[in-house]
């Protein structure tokens, strides 16, 4: 169903993403459900175990996710009639016709679903969910549960080292949408990176369909569509002191001549189209200005065009935001930018000036952010994609669905890999937190 | 909207996934989109180009992909009434609202896209697709486009890379849903396998949306579920030769007696659970048999109950397809299955028995192939999940959307990194075979 659509239907727990459906499984758990069928075993039960046996990314913990997604799927399991039209032709033509009506009646009511709450911090080898029921289904949910957990799981678990990486100060938004593994690879980096410790993402369809705060300024390509202060139509702005429309360009301008001399920066080397495009973007958004300040050069150019427009803001009664700095060193052109913010509060007893944000983004990871701590630097926010939301460092998480248990017997799989010998019996996970209340262990009990 | 619906939309070209509409987009397109408004920079038009500034994996080229995807975006691009309300919430309440009026009438009517061929073989910094409109229209197409094109492209290369390790003898499918970045994630990895040169998928859904041929067998769970041949309620299959009934379990326990002498493989190692397993889905697909038999043990177990299966099942008309083998020294444990196939073959003067197909999986990456290949193998098709679908060696494509020309005039981005800097202008893209067919180069002329 469309987003749209969504919010009108009245099932208590909606399907986000039109493509979690019955049919997104594989082939062979419908072959074997008719094989189960076929022995009559539509009455057995079996419990499944879903867990990883390894952390993602080298690292000493998972953050579980996904599981909201996975209610819902059970929620509205059914197969619709055009699923079972098509596994008619999917399916062998000697498969009996009468299996198709069990399937179209088939839904999850029967299934307990025992799950560790969301968010929560989780180990390898201890259930995630442990699902109980008739055979046939929970082996049919199997496919679809491991797709709904093992990203959202994964995501949330970087978000959550990114979180660690840069410390409690600094927000951190998630960027990554056009280099996301598909659509809603995106819509599920966004989610899961907000779950995981982020403040906020740029997608915009995150932003309506999870709630999600959403951000961002301009690209370089705003910037570059602009030559000349001259081209701007709309110049002016409301004075905010006396409620008089102001002529913004001329008194950046004005501004920017003066900065010049402070900052020692050449005027002439500054980008006249870059300032008409800040200039344009303050109109627009006089109370939030953000600017992208490395389009040409930030020290020649971006931050002394940022400066006078900010300054010119100030003039009108708005208090400008920050920058953004894509591209270069982002140590040294965030210390540079703090320097120059600190100058032009004290020279013009502007104190907020001083604190400014300064976001940076380009290619950021989990590295490059110790890397920036240890270099020191000054900026209050990142904006992160790529590596983010595609989980560069490890792009899958290998979480299973195991058969423990057959009608109340114990089921176990060997292998000649000893680590993948599955840990046979229905288990209860339990979590044992000391008198400081910080948990010392997991234990399972048969 | 759903699958199901979306069969019954009259436009030409549908969208398949209800998350690709025009709110999947970073935030900054908006407020770009305010600001250009707000200059009065409707009537403005601009020429962007699409493209990468590097081959993935390392590699010497790549397969375009998601033009398809993309031409259905444009072609359902428009602001839903939500989409409006939530627009409002998103942005500062500042925004004139006369602007939504304008988003709300927006679509893409008025833009030019000329692209390559999906599928195409293309190279650094060759525009992919060249978009020519309205400004505003056009910068808002872009992170939409990237997502369409970015992972869809990414995702055949790394298809065609798995391809060209395998040769053109060896059937590949692709078995990622579960490890995949999210539900579609799976599923554009399903279709961009396909177009980069896979065989099939066991991703139902991708089947039914796409058309692509969907396979499987069973899983470890089928196996280890049955316990011994005497639990099996049906036991009999029709005799092909005479349309009697006849007990496949009896059957097929003599026939595992006889080989045990043949092969050395001692009776009482091998899994009864396995073998009832095997019977009750030989019962199910008597036309299609395909066995997992590295559950226990290939040598000492798997490969003797599927002998003993399939000889039975020969006995009464059926022609087994083969194995499967998920785990262990693949090399190895698919010449010693061919072996056995040829000395059952040779024993029994069953000569389609020597080539029944081996499938392998477990975790096969491009080098697993290279590898095998040195080592000399049996297999006949590969499985191919996470490291396929994630594109494990590098999971994101670097494509980018850079403005080039606005209102006519050639636009450039400068950057200290001179690999980002932009060829400005408008450009075409020739691509130059020689006499015999085989291209040359490809070249861009402004």
């Amino acid at each position: 169903m469309s987003v749209d659509e969504s919010n009108n239907v009245k099932t208590r727990l909606q399907v986000h993403n039109c493509v979690v459906q019955p049919l997104l499984t594989d082939l062979y758990q419908i072959t074997m459900a008719y094989a189960y069928w076929k022995s009559e075993k539509t009455s057995d039960t079996a419990v499944f175990d879903l867990f990883f046996r390894q952390n993602p990314f080298q690292g000493e913990f998972t953050i579980f996710g996904g599981l909201e997604e996975c209610l819902r799927f059970l929620e509205n399991f059914s197969y619709s009639d055009s699923d079972i039209e098509y596994l008619k032709t999917a399916l062998p033509p000697t498969i009996e016709q009468s299996f198709f009506g069990y399937l179209k009646e088939l839904t999850a009511k029967d299934v307990k679903l025992y799950a560790i709450d969301e968010g929560s911090v989780v180990f390898p080898r201890v259930p995630l969910i442990r699902v109980e029921g008739p055979l046939i289904v929970v082996q049919l949910l199997e496919t679809t549960l491991l797709t709904l957990v093992n990203f959202s799981s994964l995501m949330a678990t970087n978000a959550a080292r990114y979180r660690m990486a840069a410390g409690d100060n600094v927000s951190l938004l998630e960027f990554g949408l056009r280099r996301a593994q598909g659509p809603d690879g995106g819509l599920s980096a966004s989610k899961y990176a907000y779950i995981g410790g982020f403040d906020g993402t740029s997608n915009l369809l995150a932003g309506k369909m999870f709630n999600i705060p959403v951000k961002g300024t301009h690209a370089h390509a705003y910037i570059t569509s602009f030559s000349n202060p001259s081209e701007l139509k709309t110049k002016t702005l409301i004075n905010l002191n006396n409620g008089k429309e102001q002529d913004l360009i001329d008194l950046t301008l004005s501004w920017r001549t003066t900065l010049s001399n402070l900052l020692h920066i050449s005027e002439s080397q500054a980008s006249d189209g870059e300032l008409a495009a800040l200039v344009s973007f303050a109109i627009a958004f006089p109370e939030g200005f953000v600017a992208l300040i490395d389009t040409y050069d930030v020290n020649k150019s971006g931050i002394l065009n940022f400066c006078a427009v900010a300054l010119a803001l100030n003039d009108l009664g708005y208090k400008a935001i920050g920058v953004r700095i894509d591209s270069g060193d982002l140590a040294y052109l965030s210390n540079k930018s703090r320097e120059t913010f600190i100058k032009v509060a004290n020279e013009y007893n502007i104190p907020w000036f001083a604190n400014l944000t300064i976001i940076a983004s380009n290619d950021i990871n989990e590295e490059t952010i110790w890397s920036l701590n240890d270099q020191k630097h000054s900026i209050d926010c990142f904006g992160i994609g790529t590596h983010l939301v595609t989980c560069q460092r490890q792009p899958a998480l290998g979480c299973v669905y195991k058969l423990v248990e057959v009608n109340g017997t114990p089921r176990i799989k060997l292998s000649q890999d000893g680590s993948k010998i599955t840990m046979p019996g229905k288990k209860d996970a339990f979590r044992l937190y000391g008198a400081d209340g910080i948990n010392i262990q997991d234990s399972i009990f048969l």
